[in-house]
Parts: C-alpha cells; sequence; structure tokens
C-alpha cells in the first residue's frame, strides 16, 4: 500500500532536515541547499554517463565509493563546477571539506552537487560563508527551500513524500528534484535529492536505486542532451526502524514504491522542462527486444518533428512512424498500429483511421498517451517527453548571457 | 581544375532536358519535375535508411536494379506517398508506368521519387494528367523550373552546375536538390538529382556516388530527423563522349569534383534549414577513429543547446563540450580545444582563452567554422548544421494541418 502526501518534501522523512538559502552564487534567487540527515545513512547515487564530468561528481563519486555512511548533501545552483579543471577538482574538495568540518563530520560523510553555467569558476568564498549560514536554518520543515535552492530554469519547485507500508511498520520516501533543459536518459541537468527513514544496507540500496532510475529518470527527455552534472542520491537513515531485506516482499513493495515515487519526479521535470505546454507518455509495445522498445520510445521521444507536431496539437502520426523507422528497431511499419489515449489513429496495413476531430480533443490536452504498438514481439516500455515550443528556443538562445 | 558555374542546373548537361510544372497536387505551388537524358544513362542511387520507406522509393530501387540504364527521373512534391501501403505501391507503379509509356521507355528506365506529407493517397490522375502536360514542356534549360516543382518548405530553389577538366576533355556535372526540414545523415527529406555526360559504367558510377554522398549529403543535419523519401540519384549519359575508367587518375578528379558539387548542394540545404538564420562548419580534428570523428561532430551538430546557442550569437562552449562527451567517442575533455574560425575559445587544461568580444565578431556572421581538437587520435571530420530559431517550431508547429 502506497500513500502520496497532499504536501511533502525530503524534511517528510524521519531524521531529515534541510535548507535553502541565498548565498550571492546567483544575482537574487536561493542558490544554497543543504540536507542533513541526523543519523548515519546509507547512500546510493546514479550519475551522468557525460564524458565531461564535472568536479562535485568526482568528488561525491568518491565518498560513496569510501565512505559507508553519508550525513549531509550540500548543493548549489547557479555554477556547474564543470570544465573547470584542477582549480574545479581543488574547490569541489574545499566545499565538501568545509562542510563536514563545520556540521563535524568526516569528509567523505558529505556528498555535494552543482547546477548552473558550465566553465565558470566556482565562487567558493561565498559558498563556505553560505555553509556558515545554512547550518543553523536547517530544519525538520526546511526541504521546500532546499527544492526551491537547486532550480535553475525550473519554473517552479519541485517536492514529494510518499509512505509505504512495510511488515515492519510504515516508512516514509521523501525527496526534492530539478529539471529543466538537456533532459535526457543518463541523467541530464536534473539532480533528484531522495531519502527514506527505512533501514537498508549499502549495496541493496545501491540495487533498488537503480532498478528505480531505470525505469523513471532514465526514461524522460525534454532536448536529448544529457549534463556534465546530473546526479540522483537515495538516502536511507533508519529512523523509524523499519527493515528492508533481500529477496523479501518488503524489498519489492519498496522498490515498486520508490520507482512509483521517481517516475512522478520524472514527470514533474518533464512538464516543467524548457518552454513545454505538453507532457506526452510514449509508450511502446510489442518490441521485439527491451533495446527495441527503449530506442523507438527515444526516438519517438526526441525527435525536433514529432516535439513540434506535439506543441502545434497536429495529429501527425506519419511524423511518429518515421521517427520509430529512424530508431534502428527491427520491426514491420506495415504491422504498426498508433493510438493518441484510447483513440485508434493508423491500424496495421496503415489502415489510417484518424478522426480529426476527435483527435484533437485529445491532443489539446495537457497530458495524453501516444501508444506504438510495433507487433514485433513481447517488450514494452514507457518513456515521457514534452512538446517543443518557441519558448525553448527562447530559453536556450540566451540562456548563459 | 573544376569551375563552378555562376548559373547553372541539371540542364546545364548535355543532353538533359527537364520540367516543373502545376499539377494540382499542391495549393498553388509548381509540384511536378521531370528530368529527361536524350541519351540512355547509367543510374547510381542512395536512399534513407528509415525503416519507413515510401513507395516510390522501392519502386526506383527495384528499377535501378534491373535495367542497365535510365532515362527520366520524374519527381512529385505535395504528397509523400509513404505510408500508404498497398494502394502507394500500386500508385507508384502506375506513376513510373504512364510515365514511361508516354515517353516510349520501358517501365524501368524511369525512376520516380515523391516528397511532401506522409500518409496521404498520391493524387495519381493528377500526376498523369501532368505527364501528359509535362512532357512536351521538357526543355534545355528547363532544369530550374524543375528545381522549383520539387521543394517542399525551402525558401529558395537550389540549382548548380560545374565544369570538369578531365583527360579527355570537358564533363559537366548538374543538379538540382531540396530540404529543409528532416535533414540527417542517410537521407533525410532532401532530394538530389544529379547528371553528368561523362561516360561512367553502372557499378564504378554507384562508387563515385556513394563515396560523395558519405563526405557530403551524409554529413549535414538540420533536425537530426531522417525522412522515408530520400534519395541522392546520378545518371551519366556519356553525351560528352569523355569517359572516366576505373583506377584512372580521372577517377580521382572526377570523384573530387563531384564530392566538391555534393557538399555545396548539402550546404545550400542546411543553410535554407527550415528557420536557420546560420550555417555552421563542425570541424572535428584528432578523433581516434573515423567512427569517433563522426559521433562528436553529429552530436554537436544535432544537440538543441548547442544550435539554440548559435541562434542567440551565445560563445557557450561548455555546451560544445558537454555534447562532444555525450557522443560516446573516447577522449579526455581536459585535452580538448575548441575555436571559433581561428579563434582559440578552449585551450586544453580548461584553459578558457574566450574573448568574448571577439567571439561575438564571428558568431554574429552567417557563417563560421567551430573546430574541437580532440586529441585522441588523427581522424578528422566536418559536418555541417544550422541553428534552432523561433521559426523552426513555427514552421513545424503546423506543417500538415
Amino acid at each position: 500500500m502506497q500513500h502520496f502526501h497532499k504536501e511533502g518534501s525530503i524534511t517528510s522523512v524521519k531524521g531529515i532536515k534541510a535548507a535553502g538559502i541565498f548565498a550571492g552564487i546567483k544575482k537574487k534567487r536561493k542558490d544554497l541547499a543543504l540536507i542533513y540527515s541526523e543519523y548515519p545513512a546509507t547512500a546510493a547515487g546514479t550519475f551522468t554517463l557525460n564524458k565531461v564530468q564535472a568536479a562535485p561528481l568526482l568528488v561525491s563519486k568518491e565518498a560513496l565509493k569510501k565512505s559507508s555512511h553519508v550525513q549531509a548533501v550540500l548543493v548549489n545552483s547557479g555554477n556547474a563546477n564543470a570544465c573547470t579543471g584542477e582549480q574545479g577538482y581543488a574547490d569541489a574538495l574545499e566545499m565538501q571539506k568545509y562542510c563536514a568540518k563545520k556540521l563535524k563530520l568526516k569528509q567523505d560523510e558529505v556528498l555535494i552537487s552543482s547546477t548552473g553555467v558550465i566553465g565558470v569558476k566556482l565562487p567558493i568564498e561565498k559558498i563556505k560563508t553560505g555553509i556558515d549560514e545554512i547550518i543553523p536554518s536547517l530544519t525538520h520543515g526546511g526541504g521546500y527551500d532546499a527544492a526551491k535552492a537547486i532550480m535553475t530554469t525550473d519554473l517552479t519547485s519541485k517536492s514529494y513524500a510518499k509512505t509505504v507500508h512495510l511488515s515492519g511498520g510504515e516508512v516514509t520516501i521523501g525527496g526534492i528534484c530539478k529539471g529543466s533543459g538537456m533532459i535526457m536518459p543518463n541523467m541530464a541537468t536534473m539532480l533528484a535529492f531522495i531519502a527514506t527513514d527505512a533501514s537498508i544496507e549499502k549495496n541493496l540500496l545501491q540495487k533498488l536505486l537503480s532498478g528505480a532510475v531505470k525505469n523513471s529518470f532514465n526514461k524522460i527527455t525534454v532536448d536529448g542532451d544529457t549534463s556534465t552534472n546530473d546526479m540522483v542520491v537515495l538516502l536511507a537513515n533508519g529512523a523509524a526502524n523499519v527493515p528492508v531485506k533481500k529477496d523479501s516482499e518488503d524489498y519489492k513493495t519498496f522498490l515498486a514504491a520508490l520507482t512509483k515515487f521517481c517516475i512522478v519526479m520524472a514527470k514533474s521535470i518533464v512538464s516543467d522542462g524548457e518552454g513545454a505546454t505538453k507532457l506526452v507518455t510514449v509508450a511502446i509495445k510489442g518490441a521485439k527486444t527491451e533495446e527495441d522498445a527503449n530506442a523507438v520510445a527515444k526516438a519517438i521521444s526526441n525527435s525536433p518533428l514529432v516535439k513540434t507536431a506535439f506543441c502545434g496539437e497536429d495529429a501527425n502520426w506519419g511524423r511518429i512512424l518515421s521517427a520509430a523507422g529512424n530508431s534502428g528497431a527491427e520491426f514491420d511499419p506495415a504491422k504498426a498500429s498508433i493510438y493518441f489515449d484510447d483513440l485508434a489513429i493508423l491500424k496495421p496495413n496503415y489502415d489510417i483511421v484518424l478522426d480529426e476531430k476527435a483527435a484533437k480533443e485529445i491532443l489539446i490536452k495537457k497530458e495524453y498517451t501516444v501508444t506504438v504498438n510495433l507487433e514485433a514481439g513481447k517488450t514494452d516500455s514507457t518513456w515521457w517527453t514534452c512538446d517543443f515550443s518557441e519558448n525553448y528556443i527562447k530559453i536556450n538562445a540566451n540562456y548563459r548571457t
């Protein structure tokens, strides 16, 4: 049994405090977030696959490897500390070290993360002053402020919490995340920080997180770009005193709940994609292999021609089929069928059953599902994408300057 | 020695006639083109790799396989005859057959091609009436009209001709082509019809065309989509009585000239890409393998974030490096350097030498080159792309309706 909190954030989880403040990295808005667990937590992470990896990722990956427990995650927005060379790496280490010292933790018990502009030196002094200021601000309701402080071009802050009933009692999953350009599988400029008060051993926690991310954050796309800084972190601090054990029924329940939680977060990122006006679920059915199912879903989700048609509320199934045909997947286009929600648009043998008026009623909605049945096998995959609007261009043509 | 004609088209080639007329497939503009060789010509073609292949492609591929010579290419715009099933295939055959009969040729001596909207039945009666009308319109200056008749969202028609001096005398290469959405390697919705009056054996002609296309049409991208209808066709009718033979010096000269010709055509397609305001040459140097060089060039050329930065005239080298990092190519980002024309922007070890004012002077131009040196090997590759402007969205959000 699962239950989403109407309100909720990462601080809905027992033993988790957070804060978000303005430290002068951005011009005006909050730009420094701290998440703190009152108890040592096991930690897991997934990171961008971009060859260009920002300094804070290298530092956090190293910490996760070395340390059995983590107690804090420090995040700044406004500067990605990416492509900053040796100085950037030194700054990232200094950020971690200073925060650890002030929290009276070991250096590797603090994870760090940065998001924002690439190739600009991190203003480390501002961050240190910010650390001095943020630690006394930590509260049990501070998740919302932390969610605000990690935003870049996001229009809304993103906080979620959810209760999961396990055999040993109730646990909470809470988290904050941000998008919203460069969103593409394998961690695009998106950050998600999730905590739970369940007790979960470190390797098992990584397995749970990887499993959940595979079917959520790794199946969303805004513009096909993958950033240098993306990470998802999951902390489990055991404060609820409810264990999740290997190969148990609770494990399955928790994995399902965590996946659902990550899908909610992932969809919130897509629907707040730069310039997005639609959230479209792309459901691929009947692929020959999982690889094919994902290739077709990805090709459709990333096609600028498909995404501009979504924007124009145009029932352009030809672009959808053509994008599928470009994916490299094995299928016979003559066998394919396409649906918008439950409305059939194309049936096998190019039987075009599109009713323009009925299709329009679906396409004007803010959320709908495009289903493509390939009739090539038994594998399905569901992705989430948004439309491509003129605002995407406006936002991105002048982001840096 | 090569020389581009100031004016010129496919009909600049000896023995080639052409025409372009309005046959009622589009609402107003010319929509039917015919290219006719007075002498039987050897023919070669390259076709889209999309799994979804339009009926005319299937018909033309079959004809190229079966027939030793070709004398005509019939092309309509306004309707792609793609995703039209068995009826579409029958219509394509009928289009070819009727044209051949009227020209007193064998059916497989006529190639056909279609471009336009997908999934709408071909108006075959209009095309047949059009064939009756276009044949008497064929002239030795009709290449320009033919170029107009194959346009879809192109803003300008595209005609080129070029003289090549070979040991046996002078030959001409002439051609027409069209873009301009869905432009992406492996034949995007782009059509190019090229003729030469050199005498070239069929298999050698295919080798020449494939070699030229590989380094021209297959290295351009407008939006990363690849269409269902794309083809490049090359006819050689021998009217100049100058042979190009295997393993000869002339072969090398002709291949170089044909490649240069195709690059000019390909660049004209990119610079007329939907909504494009910039033509950017993406030069990758020092890749480990050819595959890597192309992967990096493609990733940069297709990245919406890079392309919107080009549009905004923003020296956002971070997005360029990040796109390279997403390509899957093997390289160390810390060793990479980036140039805009001859101006260094990023030197190895993340040494940012960007002079914003000098960079702006380059970025405001309509044409410039971005060079990325990976320092990972000895392979180079040059691609061409355009920027992503708000007009791209406007054009594509409502193309079909």
